[in-house]
C-alpha cells in the first residue's frame, strides 16, 4: 500500500506525476491504472480526476496516452450508476477521449456484474430504484429490472383496505442514486426485501453526496439506501467503493495481482478502495 | 421492572387484568397507567391498545373509568407523529371516549416539547418532513413550522446553474413519517442540517414500520429518518419511544416517580420504552 498525495487538481497533478523520478518508479510498478471519474446525472456535472464540470482536466489525454503507448491497462472505476458503460463511452467521446465500453466501470454496471457472478437465476426480476443506467446494464446481463425511472411519478391513493401488489418473482433490490426517490418506490423495494423469499439487497454504492449540479452538494445514494434499511432493518450488500467487489472483479477481469493495480481517486472512499484491496493509490486534490 | 403479558388481545385483556388478585396488587401500587394508542395517518388504521382498524377494542371504555375511578391518571403516548393532540382528541370522541388534550402525547407533540425543554429560540424556525400534526404541535408551542405537506409537490429541475436555496434560519430540522416523501424534501433538510450552524436533527422515532393502511404494512419512520442520515452522516435525537425523552417529560408533568408509572403497549419498543425509564410495563399481545 502506497499513497502518493499529488498537490495539484486533477490529471494535471496525475501527469505531473509521471515526470519525476519517484513517479517513474511507481509507473514501472503498475500494469493497470484505474481512475475515478465521478460524475453526476443528466450530463449536468463532472468532477474529480478526469473531468470537472464540463470540462475535460487539463493533461489528461497526454496522460492516457502516455500510459496507453507503455502497454498499460486503464480502467475508469465510478460510484455513479445513473449511466451505463454505453452511456459513459459517449460522454468520454463528447470529451475527446476515446475509450472502450471494457474500459469503464460504473457502479450500475456492477451491480449487474454482482449478479452474474453469483449465478442470480435470469428467470428472477430485479427491481432497481435508481437511473435508467441501471435499467440498461440488467437489460445487457440478460435480467428483467423494473423501476428505475418507469416508477418516477407513481403515487398511490392510501385509503382504506388499499392492498400494494409487488412481484413475487422479484429476486434482488437494486437501489442507486435516485432524484425521483418516493414513497411508492420505498414501498415497493421493502415489500420485495420484507416478503420474497431470499431477496437480495444490494447498494451500487452508499454516498453521502451525489454531484448532481455544479453549484452545491446533493443527496447521494446514501440517502435513498438509508431509506431502504430503515423500513427493512437490514443491511445492504455494497458493490461501489469502497467496498471490494468491483476491485476483485477487475482483478480476474484483468488477470493481475492488486500489487501491479493502482487506483487514482479524488477522495478518501476512493483512496480506500485501493487500500482496501491492497493496491497502490495515488490521491489528486481536486475532488471531494 | 415488571412485565406482565396478557394473552387475550388488546384492552380487553387489559381489563381482565385488572380482575385476578395479582392485577388489583399492580393497580395498587402505580399512580399512572400510559397506553399506547398507535394509529395511523389520514384516518385510515388504527391497532393496537385502544383501538383496531376503525373499532375500540373491547373493554377499552371500562378499563378506563375503572382507572379513573380509583384516582389514577392516563395518558396516550404514540409514535404517530401525523396527527397533533388535538386531532387525537376528535379521534377519541369520535370513538366515544372522552379524553382531555393534556392527557395525550403523540410524538409531534413530543418534538414541539424537546424544543421547549431545550430552550430553542422562538426566532429560528423549524423545517419538517412529515405530516400536518407537527405543523400544529410547532405552532401550538408558538415555532415557525416549514416543509410538512407544503412540500409534498415540490419538484426541481436539476439543470446546469441551479441552486437550491434553504432557509438559514431554520434551526431545528425535525422528522417523522412522511408518505410524500421526495427529493426536495430530503435536500432541504440535508442543506439546513449541513450548513446551518448547530442546527438540530430530531426524529420524531425510527419505527420500520407505519401503519397506514388495515391490510399491510408501509415504511414507517425509519425511511425517512435513515435518508437524512445518509445524507447527512449523523445520527439523530429521538423523541419517541423508545427514547426515554417523552417518560422524563411525563414523569415532571405528573410529578411522580417511575415505580409508580406502568407503560401498557402492545409492541416491544413499548415495553422498551418503559423498562429503559424503570417503570412497570404490560404488553398486550394484539399488535406488532
Amino acid at each position: 500500500m502506497e499513497a502518493a498525495r499529488l498537490g495539484a487538481a486533477g490529471a494535471a497533478g496525475l501527469h505531473k506525476a509521471f515526470c519525476p523520478k519517484a513517479a517513474r518508479e511507481l509507473v514501472g510498478n503498475v500494469d493497470a491504472f484505474l481512475f475515478d471519474c465521478d460524475g453526476g446525472s443528466s450530463d449536468l456535472v463532472w468532477s474529480g480526476v478526469i473531468w470537472k464540470g464540463e470540462k475535460l482536466i487539463e493533461g489528461v489525454t497526454k496522460a492516457l496516452q502516455a500510459l496507453r503507448s507503455m502497454g498499460k491497462k486503464v480502467g475508469f472505476v465510478t460510484n455513479n450508476s445513473t449511466k451505463s458503460r454505453k452511456q459513459y463511452v459517449e460522454k468520454f467521446r463528447g470529451l475527446g477521449i476515446s475509450v472502450h465500453e471494457d474500459e469503464i466501470y460504473p457502479s450500475s454496471f456492477g451491480a449487474a456484474m454482482y449478479l452474474k457472478v453469483n449465478n442470480f437465476p435470469q428467470d428472477k426480476k430485479v427491481y432497481a430504484i435508481g437511473g435508467d443506467g441501471i435499467l440498461e446494464e440488467m437489460s445487457f446481463a440478460g435480467y428483467t429490472c423494473l423501476g428505475v425511472t418507469k416508477d418516477a411519478n407513481k403515487k398511490m391513493e392510501l385509503k382504506r383496505g388499499f392492498k400494494f401488489e409487488h412481484d413475487k418473482s422479484v429476486g434482488a433490490v437494486v437501489v442507486g442514486l435516485d432524484p425521483y426517490i418516493n414513497y411508492y418506490k420505498i414501498q415497493y423495494a421493502t415489500m420485495c426485501i420484507r416478503e420474497n423469499p431470499g431477496c437480495l439487497f444490494i447498494a451500487t454504492d452508499r454516498d453521502a453526496v451525489g454531484p448532481l449540479t455544479d453549484v452545491q452538494e446533493w443527496p447521494g445514494t446514501g440517502s435513498m439506501v438509508g431509506a431502504i434499511c430503515g423500513s427493512t432493518q437490514k443491511e445492504p450488500i455494497i458493490v461501489g467503493k469502497p467496498a471490494t467487489f468491483m476491485m476483485e472483479f477487475l482483478l480476474k477481469r484483468f488477470n493481475m495481482s492488486t500489487s501491479r493495480m493502482c487506483m487514482v481517486g479524488d477522495s478518501f472512499p476512493d483512496v480506500l478502495f485501493g487500500q482496501n484491496s491492497g493496491c497502490k493509490t495515488i490521491l489528486v486534490l481536486s475532488g471531494v
